[in-house]
């Protein structure tokens, strides 16, 4: 493991995924899933998102688009929340949706939208 | 917007998915998604369902076998009640099906089976 | 094997995908390919297009839908030239590949119209 | 049908998948989906899982793999039941997934992830 | 059709996709696909392209990575080029599919490589 | 980036493709893709492949199944012919590639068996 690019991914998640995220993900680390959780860590965060050559809110647009076509509500919706801490506006989101809709097909685009208000509403509740 | 091929889908969409389906769509229309409601409902049920060429019930049958593969319940269920009302019988939907687990496998077919039977169990219980 | 499904498959497989299209399939047999052909043959050909219940033409309808969204392109040429042998017309194709293009996404939509011209094409060259 | 297939089928299927989850199968069957438990019995889990070529164990170890990706999460998490039944370890389940990780993406991986959790985790409240 | 849709659709699918792509496939426009071509052009080039909540530079960095991860390369080529035209940069295209190789998988990024390097080979072998 | 990880990335990458292949992509680094050949060669190559934990016949057995899954013929003909170098025979190719069948479904099926037929026979032709 490159322990500066592993620490770099850390921070990087928090500040995307949100510090409540990846504590419960930390607290649920246990023998079988922890040479997972550093394999996310460094890759995906460290490797590329810590990459400068594409501003954060770009690469959120870009996962919004991603994991609504491969499928994944979970993902979704914590990306969702992401995409709003990186700046990418409500109406940016439903653009995106709107044009994998057209490239991916009315159900992924109405179950993006899905996610979305979920997301929303949970946001609201909170005090 | 074309307003006739609006007003046509919202008609054939109403007729198909329920009137209580649509009515509980528009309920939650807002600033977000009203835009995509408006292109779901003008092109996929304005411009291609209300083409002529092709019978309803087929193209309800050709919805449950793309939407099966495309992995999508929560819309896959809404189609199933939707070719019920289209004509196409129970024993239909089960060889659509068995036909979509030779060609999507087993794990496709076996998740479309379960969504219809909940689609009809929830149908046994309304009054 | 069950050697009465087997034989079924065979003769349906023959009638929808062209004596040419199974010889071929034949001469290629050996030791490593044989329990696929058979595999296929009595289960995929047999025990479902060997059903009754669905009509060859719905079955021939469903496929393209099916295959186009599965993204299988040299599948896809074998079962619209077979959709034309078990009569579903050019018009009919056209319609669900429109469809398709709706539930599936334009690019699915697009390849899927670039291998019917291609298949079409092929079809006015044979003397 | 192949009787002989068939019942190999339906014993190779309840000594992977257990005897609670095939006796559960067995009580929903009805009219609507017997040709399908049928088919999926002889068909999957006889001419296929009947051959004697590769073991359980792989066989296992593929389908964890493969129904990770194909996004099914109901059928995945049986499997992973299914694998530990045919000698699976749990370290070994981690590789698979960390391996899917790398080939089908990081939210294929997530999600492949929580599914073991959640079966681990019905696993130690049994009795 | 609403014509004014469509016509800003033929002119934004021009601008980006190229005066000759457009052309060649205006030429190649008969009776079977004359409806899918309209289609395609009102609903993804006016309806969504046209929308102006996205620039063109993030509507194609978006088509990148969908396009990519929906496995079409033929269309995924003719985008790239497109990307080119509205300002995306040789170093954010490699960014995008290196994401895009996070998320969806090394087998879908090692592709996008491959249809880039053989977009830019063509266009440096133009006059 | 981790050397020792990139090195031992790079070690296995030749092993499993063969000299040729880690040659070519070599040959082929430039500004473009040299990010792209090292997050490939540390991270699915180094990191994952160097874990100890699955032996490389068995990961080349995943690989058939999940790359055929993904549907990236150019990806698996390089890892059919991985697999014969990691001792995975013909015959469990057919194996894997039958479970497939069942799995992902007959055009998959199909593919993968088309995909193996050109890599034994481009094998054979070799001097």
């Amino acid at each position: 493991m490159d322990k500066k690019t592993y620490d770099r991914g850390l921070e990087i998640r928090t500040e995307v995924l949100g510090k409540e995220y990846v504590a419960n993900a930390m607290r649920n680390v246990d023998d079988f899933n922890k040479p997972m959780q550093e394999l996310v860590t460094e890759y995906c965060w460290g490797a590329v998102w810590g990459r400068e050559e594409l501003p954060r809110k770009t690469r959120s647009m870009l996962n919004l688009a991603m994991i609504g076509i491969l499928n994944r509500p979970h993902e979704l919706k914590a990306h969702i929340a992401g995409a709003l801490r990186n700046g990418v506006t409500k109406d940016e989101i439903r653009e995106i949706f709107m044009q994998m809709t057209i490239y991916a097909g009315v159900p992924a685009g109405v179950d993006a939208f899905r996610a979305a208000r979920e997301v929303f509403a949970a946001q609201e509740q909170k005090p």
